[in-house]
């Protein structure tokens, strides 16, 4: 029997990452990595394999990542918690002195008529399947998405690339709603409907029709769509299989349960990424939010708290980008009315400059700006902007007053670094010329 | 005589964050801003007039950021602390409650022989002398740059852009070596040769010959350059002859002395910006930078200080940002020479990746990474960058962990966000993967 310090199931991010930092910060002797895929895809690459890179092949994580870990590809059928033993589909058991789980999720399938026929696909991280429908697609015109979430928008933007005529159909009243507000959806959707993509929202399917492949989709107001391919993204849920049967909790978020250092309710078992439960920075309550920036960073803390409780995880914050035609768009933390559900007090306010100054220089793009802070701590609770490339890194920004507990004095006097060809001018820096605007009120 | 609540000597960053911050927060009558600019410059875009821009009235800040105040173009000859009220030389007198001086700074004129030459120029915020330099390189051939910071870079390689054969002489090993670290110069110096800059370090002017107009510079090694025309970019020096005049106190670093609200040594006096003594963020010593997201930190302060000490000036992070060809540098707080002069003990890490992925995304470019952290507090001290234009926003990532008091552990564990079109991956997100070399090694 095979033994080892370290056994991870998983090689998508939490899988990689945990083994990557275990490594880094344990000299253990022996870490294998066990996963089902004989490629891992970069999971937030995903849409991008479609109009952009134009072959998954291009969107591989390399499995050099892994360093001096064993890798092996195999499905592991079950874990014996009593022995410190897993054993796999291909006959072999392993020993470990500490296990993470890192099975990740799989996308949700809507109980719809007519989900079943030919052509109806939904996106899981599985090459041979997204090679085979990037062949369907290319044979295709009428691509109906199900789901405006950000999954459904980045396909959207990729498949009109390629020449296929896109619809959106979101049950809520904007794309994007789950992440950012409605006037950045809007602005969101103005994109979409710019680059050709037909967006319908606050509408939701009752039927997929067609004989063997599907032919058209029925909306809940009467209206018949065609379709010769209809790609479903509504979401994802944490693939708890073999945790569940191994008797660990499972939580709220049918996640596999995991206290405050990654552990799940037997300790010698650690959880990260989707397959975990995961809480939120802001209510401490469990959250549903599904990242791939999420899964790394729980992913570092499973690893750094293997043997002993070291860091604490803070929950999860939230931090999110994405570019609707030229337009790039971030959330961290908290939106308006996120904010309102989770019942907060708060204040928020808005500033918007060009990221180059003056606005004359070459790429300048307008780049707006929305902070949420609570009003009795003064406290950042979130961020939004639209803009251009530097929203990803504006997002960060973002995302590092939130988690450091800034409060909008602290970030109105921030000492923000500019350049001409880079970033707004010091005067109108957005974020705190938003958080000045708050400051001033909270006085 | 006119009475004001407010009066701010100076129209560039500092007077004119000082003007919209102090509208702001106190609704106070009358804020009067006096500067003897006719026009004002955005003062970081000054070299882009010259390749990019092409005309300096582009890179003009427009008065209606000063919104309600009363602009007056006039020059102040006095200050009468006893009476409270200012002279000018159109023969104006004005009251005050609370005076700001933001005076700023002038370019040094280095002691050299020949320096009074025709052809030779400094840079100062000028827009009648500029638009006479920028006609005087459109006829010129052979520009020698006296001075390799910043601001002679960014001109070298603007002056470039017109054409012009260009040379850098720096004294020092590097060019930039005041702001970066060694290898990140390097970096810089490459890019400039490539570019089609002569870069000559360790190297100082001896003299500048000619008979009326500059025709060569003589170096220390004895070469000679030749040369149509000359920018001296060696540094700036407060400009405090109004505040001395008026028996205010002048600090080390030859700044107007200011505590930690921004007062001067009279306490209706507050002063920001270039012509105020600076004292840093990590040493609390008189520090010499000056840089225009500096002025207008201390800008925001003076103004939210004027009538209250409510917010205290925590010192200079220093955060920078530049481009030199399609590569952009940048940091934040201390470089790695900075901590070893001031004498920190510290570790160091880097970490590289695309600001894309997977690596095949388009418009990916390779980023490093540099940190630097306090051994005895794991708290960071600075950040260096090399890459493309999120480097902008990624000195403002650093510069927040810094102001923050993010600690090595607190960066390693980041919830970073990320996007394959906007950022690096999750899993090799460099200011992370830096942070958690350190955190190992700091355990």
């Amino acid at each position: 029997m095979k033994q080892a310090d370290l056994v991870i199931i998983g090689g998508s991010a939490a899988g990689v990452e945990a083994t990557i930092v275990a490594s880094r910060h344990y000299m253990i002797d022996k870490i294998v990595v066990i996963r089902k895929e004989r490629k891992v895809l970069v999971p937030c690459g995903i849409p991008y394999i479609f109009g952009t890179l134009g072959d998954a092949e291009k969107n591989i994580m390399p499995d050099a990542l892994l360093g001096t870990a064993e890798l092996i590809v195999d499905e592991v059928t079950s874990i014996d918690r009593a022995s410190q033993t897993i054993n796999t589909a291909g006959g072999e058991t392993i020993g470990y002195k500490r296990l993470i789980l890192g099975t990740g999720s799989r996308p949700v399938v809507p109980p719809i008529p007519g989900i079943q026929l030919e052509n109806v696909f939904t996106i899981p991280k599985d090459i041979d399947y997204l090679q085979n429908l990037q062949k369907v697609l290319q044979g295709s015109k009428e691509l109906v998405i199900i789901g405006g979430g950000f999954i459904g928008v980045e396909f959207a933007d990729e498949c009109r690339k390629m020449g296929l005529n896109v619809t959106i159909v979101e049950m809520l009243p904007h794309c994007l709603l789950l992440a950012l507000d409605e006037e950045f959806c809007s602005l969101a959707e103005d994109k979409l409907i710019e680059g050709g993509i037909r967006v319908i929202t606050a509408n939701a399917v009752r039927a997929l029709h067609g004989e063997n492949r599907v032919k058209s989709v029925e909306l809940s107001d009467g209206e018949m769509l065609n379709a010769d391919v209809i790609i479903v993204a509504i979401g994802v849920t944490p693939v708890t299989d073999l945790a569940s049967t191994a008797g660990l909790e499972i939580g709220a978020q049918r996640g596999i349960q995991v206290d405050s250092y990654m552990r799940t309710s037997d300790p010698a078992i650690l959880a990260a990424g989707d397959c975990a439960e995961t809480f939120s920075f802001f209510t401490k309550k469990p959250s549903a939010l599904r990242l791939a920036s999420i899964a790394t960073s729980e992913a570092r803390l499973a690893a750094i708290n293997i043997f002993e409780p070291r860091r604490m995880n803070p929950g999860a914050i939230g931090v999110f980008s994405t570019i609707v035609g030229d337009t790039a768009f971030c959330a961290a933390g908290l939106t308006e009315r996120a904010a309102r559900e989770a019942g907060f007090d708060f204040l928020t306010a808005e500033a918007s400059a060009p990221d180059r100054h003056p606005g004359g220089m070459p790429g300048a793009t307008a780049v707006k700006v929305k902070l949420v802070f609570e009003r009795a701590s003064g406290k950042m609770l979130g961020g939004q902007a639209s803009g251009g490339t530097s929203i990803g890194e504006l997002s960060n920004v973002m995302a590092s007053f939130i988690s450091g507990g800034a409060t909008a004095e602290d970030v109105a006097t921030f000492q923000a670094g500019t350049h001409p060809a880079l970033t707004a001018s010091p005067i109108v820096y957005q974020i705190v010329n938003a958080a000045e605007q708050v400051f001033v009120k909270l006085r």
